[in-house]
């Protein structure tokens, strides 16, 4: 569990400053009061932060492409031109309502050990890119991490050109104007080889600051199911039926979301079941409920967990649907991905070497790594964040965390690439 | 249990197809497709149907009067002119989706039965009434029961004067407009005395039906206490929050609600409980749910059932709240009321006299007769309405069941009132 000399040079040539210094500015774009950023996919703000990107790395002379989705690169060329970079980073844009690290963080962490390594004057094998990803957020086009699923073929692109924002804008238009801002950028093909990937990330939930770490290594990202469950009775006065000859929903579906919170009980606490949305029709304090929707948000590392516990949801559901009809519907899977072993012991041997505390576990949310996952070997790297409060304007990690993550990730491409 | 031939006579002179023909030509008057009725307090459809029910006694040559909420009177005169009157009827007014029935059958069946006393020749010693009373519903104006309320002296006129409808009409001019559409008419004070008051009324709930029964001999209006629960937790990222560390406002809310529901359970099935509105924040599927707001209805015929169980509400909800804060108000309060043995006896007397099946009930929904019981003796007559449906277009109806009412009504209002 030793990293190189080289490494050790490349993370000690880490400036906590710079890379705090650019994660501020990049803050003011979108930023408003109270610390919050809305920075979303396409827009000026989006635009003002591929150009500023851009800026810095023509003082390093490095040079810079897109995809036809606008999926960015910066390239710190390697020895060998021929061989397929190594990349990392992560997304620029926000959430509308968002903070200053989410997505912005990983490709300013990976922009930072790029220039570690330039000032510490080593020359890796592969060429080593910075990538920003168009649109992971998702809050203003549908779906997510959409650049990265059209990159790793997952998606197609025309299946995301008629998609239109809340204002009606499509997507095709907004990404015209974004690719029109840097006429000058070489075009690259989607799904062009990736050697390795690597993607820091504010951690987005407590573990970190709760176990004092500072690094987290990210094993994988866990697999979602997500339902919804749509119960029907019938409206009747509060006042006059009697219960007995009720089909009041809301009750049906408390008894349901009661017994599926008993049932779905982990005692390990790695499960995550959420109803993070209902809904009541009519809706009025003095008739009986007619019809409830609900969410169910079901998320575990373990594709064995999640596809045994899955199947239980429309039994649980149905016995306790009382005098109801119930309808559930699966909306959304994604099977958990596990990174190789090699690139999860690669960070945990730079975080090891460097003496800086970290721990093991998986994403609960998710991120460009898992599409990236299915095309190059992949990992990422996680800091703390305060309260482990994410996808707010509270949103916030501190300098030295933020540091400790861009000397893990220099290390490691140093170790991954190799000296030339 | 026997009636006297004069009021056997007034309940033979009923007749339904002229009761009928009423209630389908009131029925126009805002009515709409699917059979629903939109007639909502002192709008143009409220002030035609005022015209409408004004020309039928006009045609009888029986006199009318308001008073300065508008409730309007119809009179029989009886041989006494200087005894309080005896008053039936109900409101004319609807739901901004209502039906046929609610209400306007009351004044219908009322006008009918001193039709029918009037065709049998009889005259009754003090006067009878036919009483609308203004806006029961309170869906325009709010609250509801608002005509009966201010006349019974529990609500003060001024108090209403400057509430406003959804598009900021003051009731005070919608008010004024009524008024002026009958300049003709006498002005009474509010609080004038009644010798007695008899609502005829759809019974919006199923038990008539179910039982097989044409009339209910209405024993009282349950009382009602309404919250307002709010649960207050925080947010969270459905994916990376662990269980254990959430704060799960709907979680609390659901555990709440299943506890209530378990421990009001009554195996008598007289207690209703409803938990009719229920909203999330921020309610969205992978968010963890911050807050919380939910309603319970509580309704029993029993002052020291609803004395004995509201008090629990709060430990119920205090003890389920787990790790998010809760905030109870009680927003209303009814007391039952219990109508007089005499009153209710009289209606029960009518009704086996006519040999009419019937059934007594408490009355689930409020009525303008839980006011008017403070200033008078009164009763009520439910018939049958199909499915028990109500404040929907799809309230419904027969023809003999709605006769049957009235002819109850006619007797009642003969042996009450005694023949001159």
């Amino acid at each position: 569990m030793s990293i190189s000399e080289a490494a050790r040079r490349a993370a000690g040539a880490v400036s906590e400053e710079r890379l705090w210094r650019r994660l501020m500015a990049m803050a003011e774009i979108g930023g408003f009061e109270g610390g919050g950023v809305r920075r979303e996919a396409l827009t000026g703000e989006d635009i003002e932060a591929r150009a500023l990107l851009l800026e810095w790395a023509a003082e390093r002379r490095w040079p810079a492409a897109v995809d036809d989705i606008a999926n960015l690169f910066v390239t710190r060329p390697g020895a060998d031109a021929d061989a397929p970079p190594i990349v990392a980073g992560s997304h620029m844009d926000s959430q509308p309502a968002g903070g200053r690290f989410d997505g912005i963080y990983g490709v300013l962490a990976a922009f930072e050990a790029l220039e570690a390594l330039g000032d510490a004057g080593i020359r890796t094998t592969p060429s080593l890119e910075v990538v920003a990803w168009t649109n992971e957020e998702g809050g203003r086009f549908s779906p997510g991490a959409m650049g990265s699923a059209v990159y790793a073929g997952e998606l197609a692109l025309d299946a995301c050109l008629e998609v239109r924002d809340r204002d009606g804008i499509r997507l095709a238009d907004a990404l015209a104007t974004t690719l029109q801002a840097t006429p000058a950028l070489t075009r690259r093909p989607f799904g062009r080889p990736i050697a390795a990937y690597l993607e820091p990330h504010i951690e987005q939930g407590p573990e970190l600051e709760r176990t004092g770490n500072q690094i987290g290594v990210v094993t994988g990202i866990q697999g979602a199911r997500w339902f919804v469950i749509e119960v029907a009775g019938e409206p009747a006065h509060a006042g006059t039926a009697p219960l007995r000859q009720r089909k009041d929903a809301l009750q049906s579906a408390v008894a349901m979301i009661h017994e599926l919170a008993a049932r779905l009980h982990d005692p390990d606490d790695r499960l995550r079941f959420t109803v993070g949305r209902l809904e009541v029709r009519p809706n009025s304090p003095n008739t009986v409920p007619a019809a409830v929707t609900f969410s169910i948000d079901l998320r575990h590392p373990e594709l064995l967990v999640l596809d045994r516990l899955a199947p239980l949801i429309p039994s649980i559901c149905e016995a306790a649907a009382g005098p109801c009809e119930v309808r559930i519907t699966q909306t959304f899977e994604r099977a958990p991905s596990v990174f190789p072993a090699r690139m999860v012991d690669a960070v945990e041997r730079a975080a090891t070497g460097l003496g800086i505390a970290h721990l093991r576990l998986p994403s609960g949310a998710f991120h460009d790594a898992n599409f990236i996952a299915e095309l190059a070997p992949t990992a990422m790297i996680f800091v703390p964040c305060k309260g482990g409060i994410s996808h707010s304007p509270k949103e916030d990690a501190n300098s030295a965390d933020v540091a400790a993550g861009a000397r893990v990730l220099a290390a490691t491409l140093v170790d991954l690439a190799g000296v030339a």
